[in-house]
This record gives C-alpha cells, sequence and structure tokens, in this order.
C-alpha cells in the first residue's frame, strides 16, 4: 500500500525537473457560481500533462542496469509524452506504443523527445500483449501507466501542490476531483489530500460511456466499459480501474462524477474564457462535473485538477466556435 | 522618475491581490529555436492581463476621500477590466469609457466586474476630452492606462517578478521583450530588470503601423502612428509613447520588434500548442518578437511578457484553425 510519505519522496525526487503548476481561480466565475473554484493547471507541466511525474519518479527509481537497457510504455498520448520526456532527461531510450488513432499532437511530440513510437488499434489489439513481448524481446522496463507503485506516487504530488498551495492562500478544500482513467492520478493525489483534509470529499470525473470507476466504486469491485462505445476523452478511456488503483480508490474517494460530451466541451470553453489556459478533453471532466453541479459546491472550496493540455487544434477551435 | 524601490513599493501593496503568474518554457520549443525562451504568463492574472497591477497599486494610493468619490479610466478594455476589479475590490464605483468596437469578453466582464461602462467612437472621438469631461463632472479620479507613475510602478512588478522567478532557476536574462502601447508595462518592466540585469537587452514588441515606440526610440522624439491603420492587436493600438514612459524607455530599452500579423497569429498558435496558455493578439507581439527573429536569441535566455488574454473565441478558434 501506498503511504503519504511515499508521495512526499516522489516531490522530492520530481522536484528539480516537475513544475510546481499554479492553482488558479477566476474571481468572475467564482462570483457566478457563489462558490470558490480552484483549477490545478497540469497543461502546464512539463510535456503538458500531469503524467510526467509518475514517469519521472517511476524511471528515477529502476536500477542503472535497468535505465541503461530502456524503457518501455503502452499509452493514449500523456503517459507516452511523459515517459519519453522523462527518459530523455534520465538518457534513457524509451519505446512507446500508442494507439493509431491518437491525437497528431500527442504522437508528433512524443517522438520530437526521442521515443520510438510503435502504433497499434486500440479497439481491436491488445496493448498489454504487443507490449509484453517487445518489452522481452528488448529488455525493457515496462513503466504502466496507472497500476505501478512509482506512477502513482508521483502523480500524488499533484494532490500534495493542491494542499500547499491552498494552505498559502490559508484555506483547506471542501472537495477535490481529479479527471479518471486508470486511476493513478486519482489515487496518488487522494492520499495526499486524505493526509492533510480528512473530511473533503474527493471524486473520480469519468464521461459517460467511460465511468468504470464510478459503478466500480458503487458496486465494490471492478467493473469494465462496453468496449465499443467511443468518447472524445481520449486520455481517460481506459477498460477499468487498476488492480493497485481500486483498494486506494474506495479507501479515499466518495464518488464519481459522470459528464456528458457537452458539458466536457463547455468546461474547455469556461476554462478558456475564465482561465486563459487549454485543457483537453479528458482532462477537463473535473471541472465538468463541478460546474455542471455533479457534485453541489455552492459556498465551498472546491479544486477540479486540469490533468493535461494536449488537444489538436483543429478539434479545439470546433470546441470554441459551437457553444452549446 | 520612478526608482526601483518605487516598484518594490508596489509589489509590496499589490501582493495579497495579485497573482504572481507562473513563468513558462516548454523544452520542445526550447530544442527547436536551440534557446531558452520564457513566456510570463499574464493572461493568468486577475482579469486577465497586467493592467491589474498597475490599476490596484494606483487606486490603493488614492486619499480615502478619492477612493470614496470614485475612479474613472478609458481603456481599449484590459485596463478597463483591471481597474474595474480593482475598484470592485476596495469597494470604489468605477466610470469606465471604452471604444464600441473593443473585444465582447473585454466589455462583458468590465461590467461584470461592477462598472459602469460608456462607448465611444476610437477613431472620431477623442477619449481623453470625453473622460475630462466625464471625470470632472462626477468628481472621479482620473486612472491613466500608462502615463502615470503609480500604474507605472505597479506594471513594473512584472519585471521584478521576472528577475525573480529566473533567479530561483538560477538564471539572469540575456534578453526580455514585452507587448508595447504606451510603454507602461515596458516602462516599470526596464527599471526593474535594469537593475539586476544591467546587461540584458530590453526590447518594445510592437505591431506593424503601430511601431511608434520602436521609431521615437530610433529618432530620439515621440512621433504617433497613422490613425487610419487597423491591427487585431487592440490591447497596444495606441498613438504614441506617453510623456512620462517615454524618457524611461529612452533609458533603458534597446530598441523595437515589429511584427506582423502573421506573426502575432503564429505566435499565438504556438503559445497554445507548446505553452497551452490563451494570448490575445497584441499580448502576443514579444513572443512573435523573438519567434520571427526579430531579435537573434540562439544561445540565449529570453523572456517575453504574454501580458493578457482576453480575445473573442470566435477570432482565437480562426486564429488557431488558419495557419499561414
Amino acid at each position: 500500500m501506498i503511504s503519504y510519505s511515499d508521495i512526499l519522496a516522489a516531490a522530492e525526487t520530481i522536484k528539480s525537473h516537475a513544475v510546481r503548476t499554479p492553482l488558479v481561480e477566476s474571481p468572475l466565475l467564482n462570483d457566478k457560481l457563489g462558490a470558490r473554484l480552484f483549477l490545478k493547471c497540469e497543461m502546464l507541466q512539463k510535456a503538458g500533462s500531469f503524467k510526467f511525474r509518475g514517469a519521472y519518479n517511476a524511471i528515477s527509481n529502476l536500477s542503472e542496469a535497468e535505465r541503461a537497457n530502456g524503457v518501455f510504455a503502452y499509452s493514449s498520448g500523456n503517459h507516452a509524452q511523459g515517459v519519453a520526456f522523462a527518459a530523455k532527461l534520465m538518457g534513457t531510450h524509451a519505446i512507446i506504443l500508442m494507439p493509431e488513432d491518437t491525437p497528431k499532437i500527442k504522437l508528433q511530440n512524443t517522438k520530437e523527445y526521442g521515443a520510438e513510437v510503435i502504433t497499434y488499434d486500440r479497439y481491436t489489439e491488445s496493448r498489454e500483449e504487443i507490449g509484453v513481448a517487445i518489452a522481452e524481446k528488448n529488455n525493457l522496463t515496462l513503466i504502466k501507466p496507472y497500476d505501478y507503485e512509482p506512477v502513482i506516487q508521483g502523480q500524488g504530488t499533484v494532490g500534495l501542490e493542491i494542499i500547499q498551495q491552498l494552505q498559502e492562500l490559508g484555506l483547506t478544500p471542501d472537495m477535490v476531483a481529479t479527471p479518471c482513467g486508470g486511476g493513478g492520478l486519482l489515487a496518488g493525489t487522494s492520499i495526499a489530500v486524505h493526509e492533510h483534509a480528512p473530511d473533503a470529499e474527493i471524486f473520480a470525473a469519468e464521461p459517460v460511456n467511460f465511468d468504470d470507476a464510478t459503478r466500480s466504486l458503487e458496486i465494490g469491485e471492478r467493473v469494465s466499459n462496453d468496449t465499443e462505445e467511443r468518447s472524445i476523452c481520449d486520455a481517460i478511456v481506459t477498460p477499468m480501474p487498476g488492480e493497485i488503483t481500486f483498494p486506494i480508490l474506495q479507501k479515499h474517494v466518495t464518488g464519481g462524477l459522470v459528464v456528458s460530451e457537452d458539458e466536457v466541451k463547455n468546461a474547455m470553453r469556461v476554462a478558456f474564457q475564465y482561465l486563459k489556459v487549454v485543457i483537453e478533453p479528458g482532462a477537463a471532466t473535473a471541472l465538468a462535473g463541478f460546474l455542471s453541479g455533479k457534485a453541489n459546491i455552492t459556498g465551498k472550496i472546491a479544486v477540479a485538477v486540469g490533468s493535461g493540455g494536449n488537444v489538436d487544434p483543429a478539434l479545439y477551435s470546433e470546441i470554441l466556435s459551437t457553444p452549446t
């Protein structure tokens, strides 16, 4: 089980390379909402999402021999970029397996960070099977995207910083929500938040049709999504909560905020208009959960994690120019 | 003349309300440029631009009686929002005169901060004349947008933070550029930067046809722009450098970076893709100046101030979706 002190250790490991991303709010938006709503801006993290934290912590924790052999990761795109850039900083070779329909910006950036990219069809092929074969053949260490303790510890530094940044303002959160795919960000964040604010409600934000964490938490066991479904929230379209992450979610997470595609798009526009940051669809689910009233933030101090900003300009302009 | 210690005093005055905005960089972009290029993110400032700094400092410096009577400002939109929000925080009534063709987002936000807004035609009417009449009639104190010492001192805190944030990274700037309208931001910033980095080159970034500061610095006296011209850089479309700001620019500023509309649009797209922040056209001129090679940043530590992010979504999506 991961402890709070593991997250403190990860914070120490990543501090010279990770950005302490700002926690922003908009007085105008707060007035409209009757709440104090903060966005933790992980789109401003290195490689454009929180994934760099876990990737850097995980690769740092390898032995020198493992780092010399290289690392492998499968990822829809943000973990890919995080691993690629962290590997580059540590002089380690990285091979990354990515879905062929991943946003162009994610594919291109992963290559530009110097990683070797292999693509697959996410709807017909198993990334785990292809991945194990590649990793074994090349003697690479697999850096799993969420079901991996060093990764969860690294992502937990998001929660740690939220608490620290609120403390600097003399505040304690009433509610914290993070986007939830496999649950690495949420698991790590929930440990740090719970340590300092045990009464805070913590939420998993998911898009409709990919609400596996929400349903799993309700039922008390891990359930999966219908693989026929599609979502614009490419960053968090995962089959089910992780084996390691789920027990952590069960311990600390209140429940889910399940948002529609229109609610996600609206949250992206609100982030543009009031907060001036670029947020990608999957990363906007937590903000969308609060804005759409899936949890009632009236009179509360609420924090949504904006987990990344790697969105293609064509999709972003389309969303911006067509209010729903 | 404004001194460095005046800027330190302004920093103290505004610190409990202004955001210490992040200084961001992109490793990928740096690799492409062969430089270390930072963006000072004033779009993340309260009310979406650096203008809040000067406005808050100026209203704080009024007597209680003056604050009770209220304040007046004329502005293309960002100073308007800065004054409106600062006035609101201090319980002061604000009347703001704005051009009728100002971006909707600026007009709407100024009203939402509680200011009373009056519009005029910026191409046929004199805002100074209309303004003096309104201010005198209502016994209001005019908060000038740039030719006003408390405002310049407040804007100078941008430069102070740039220096402090670079120091935290063990760095000193080789080059600093800010967008330049009347020159308040540049004048204040140049005083703070010069104090700590006397060898740094400091630039005024302006759009073509509104390069009054650049030409004035070359000639050694204040010259104006052709009033028939138009620009998408609405925030910095001013007739000529200020009486107070110009001597400061002459003392500390190396010269101008004059950028085309296409270069501005490209800088907005780069900020979207690599830095994940929303930057408005006028605020992107400094970034555009460096990206387009108007000053050679190869091998240098360069800082561009991104002075604001108040841009209408329709224009932003159009710029994002049509690369030039």
